[in-house]
């Protein structure tokens, strides 16, 4: 994989010297990323590309961008070359020594960042790049594998063994292997209900692997769990609160990724995700304890039956999201405790992993 | 010590229960939670509470409140005595099953639960109450020790074999202990920094425990580095970003706790704590790119110097707001990196760690 993208990098650099070299004007051709240029196919299942694509030529105009781009590329293969990593803050300040092909602003750089991205095909952790948040939690039947970045020892993590605490996944997974005997992961919004699970050890009655993602799933959380699901086909259960934000926010990034993201959503998404609760009719059958939705909750509401290609291509999430406009009522996953602390594990969970048919897509 | 708890949560409720007896008015006095009642003591050091107390007597108005802090006892006693734990929100939840003593909204809740918890003058994670949010994790010269929660069995946690992923501390601490041989611990206000830090082992050689803080430390954050460095006694370095927000936010809530829960800085704060950097000296002497001050973070830097019980008594701390006020920038700290990515690893912190005594108090 390393070696795939370090010869794409000297592909591309080497077609720009070669034109050079013949007096013509170099260019260097990426996906064009925007919306405009997505579609979702539920086989694919995530935003995926269509074929639009942008060229950025060398003329007086482009002069710095186009060297900053080849600058940021050999980065790329400095990191891949020497095993070391940059954040996008680090790589921004390693400009600074570019001369006139310095950036004056980090935008600018994450934006150059993003088309060789785009332009490799790949995902900017296998360009050496990470990013700069840390998020996501394990517990559970997994043993991941990892290496010591000194010795190269092989080194496996074996998450039944962190009590109550957890394992914390690093900024970039790709490298990571897995072994495991778990039915299924439990992605969970809240750092709160996870660790009721782990006290529980909630992952060995169910035999399955929790993971917090603490809201949105940061880039490295949602890439963790698409490898794992991959590798060892495991279905992926996702437990929200049941409200606008847990549905199109937190699980529809999880599922089939974001917009403005396509040209990564390929790695980043996790179509084996399904969405177990809480839904509008668990508030019905469980008589949750709910919230008033506010006007700006009504509005995600409407804008996702209106605008969003995955909540447009699903007649269930259209159902759900008009049956929680007309109750005008939120409720979060701690709501089950009304019925005791433990219910959610006792009855809730159990009830519903009987029936995964009956989940949300 | 959860026993020391139990009894003086029944000691409690048996004044109230024999004046009821003696045809008495009950009442339960608390100490008054605010910046008015707090003072700074650098030997002691954290914000204090002084002696105002308020009292709740049982009276028409009064009732509702008086027997939700009965019921939120009750629970807290129960949540000991089976081992188990609740979130803020599920407290909240659990009350819908209180008839009349139900609370309507999560702050009442969380309002009488920060009553008990200085009733008590114990942190709430010893009343089973653990926080919403995770945060913290931990790379290094480390073995956590924990149990396992079903079998009690001793589970030894070894923080140098997680590869490039880490230890995620666990959202109540109380129970952990520690074996390590480390100089000191390393507090890192950014994942990223800290991801760099763990990929080149800088543990390794320079004998350290590296925690991410990912910004203001969470309360498992702040308690875990606290009860390890005081268990150890291990100096505490802290490495921000070099603006008000790492100085004023990050730094002084580490140190000395907040005004607004003055009632158990004393559980949270790390008093051993020492700035090492980036300060405003840094900016100048390592030639560091900078970003230009916000209107906000000169105001924020006004307020400190105006307002803070912490920065008021120490003259280096208004010496370097001074100095960043006059600068008008400030600098984050990957800015290093401007001098190579490892720079910060191989020549700034080693160059740091030799003279811990010119650190910021």
């Amino acid at each position: 994989m390393k070696n795939k993208v370090l010869e794409g990098i000297k592909d591309k650099a080497t077609g720009v010297y070669k034109k050079i070299l013949k007096k013509k004007t170099p260019e260097l051709d990426m996906p064009l990323r925007s919306l405009s240029n997505v579609k979702y196919d539920e086989k694919e299942g995530y935003f995926e590309l269509l074929g639009k694509k942008k060229e950025r030529t060398l003329t007086v105009g482009t002069i710095k961008t186009f060297a900053q781009t080849l600058r940021m590329m050999s980065l790329s293969k400095d990191l891949i070359q020497q095993d070391d990593i940059a954040s996008k803050r680090e790589a921004y300040y390693i400009s600074k020594n570019w001369k006139e092909a310095m950036f004056n602003a980090q935008p600018d750089s994450d934006s150059v960042m993003d088309d060789v991205e785009a332009m490799m095909m790949v995902n900017r952790e296998q360009l050496g790049f990470i990013p700069e948040e840390k998020g996501g939690e394990i517990a559970g039947q997994l043993i991941v594998i990892d290496q010591d970045t000194e010795t190269k020892k092989e080194l496996r993590i074996d998450c039944t063994k962190f009590g109550s605490g957890a394992y914390s996944i690093p900024t970039s997974v790709e490298h990571l292997k897995f072994e495991t005997n778990a039915k299924f992961i439990l992605a969970i919004e809240t750092a709160g209900m996870f660790q009721r699970l782990v006290k529980h050890k909630y992952w060995k009655k169910a035999n399955c692997i929790l993971i917090s993602m603490g809201g949105v799933p940061t880039r490295a959380c949602r890439r963790f769990i698409r490898r794992l699901a991959d590798t060892k086909k495991l279905p992926v259960y996702v437990f929200t609160d049941g409200d606008p934000y847990g549905y199109g926010s937190i699980y529809r990034t999880l599922k089939v990724g974001s917009g403005n993201a396509a040209h990564i959503n390929k790695y980043f998404c996790v179509p084996q995700a399904r969405f177990l609760g809480v839904t509008p009719q668990d508030i019905v059958d469980y008589k949750l304890p709910t919230h008033p939705l506010k006007e700006v909750d009504l509005k995600k509401i409407k804008d996702l039956l209106k605008n969003d290609p995955f909540i447009l291509h699903h007649k269930e999430w259209q159902k759900a999201l008009k049956q929680m406009y007309e109750m005008k009522a939120r409720a979060e996953q701690q709501a089950l405790a009304k019925w005791g602390l433990n219910y959610v594990l006792e009855k809730y969970l159990p009830n519903k992993i009987k029936h995964p048919e009956k989940f949300l897509p």
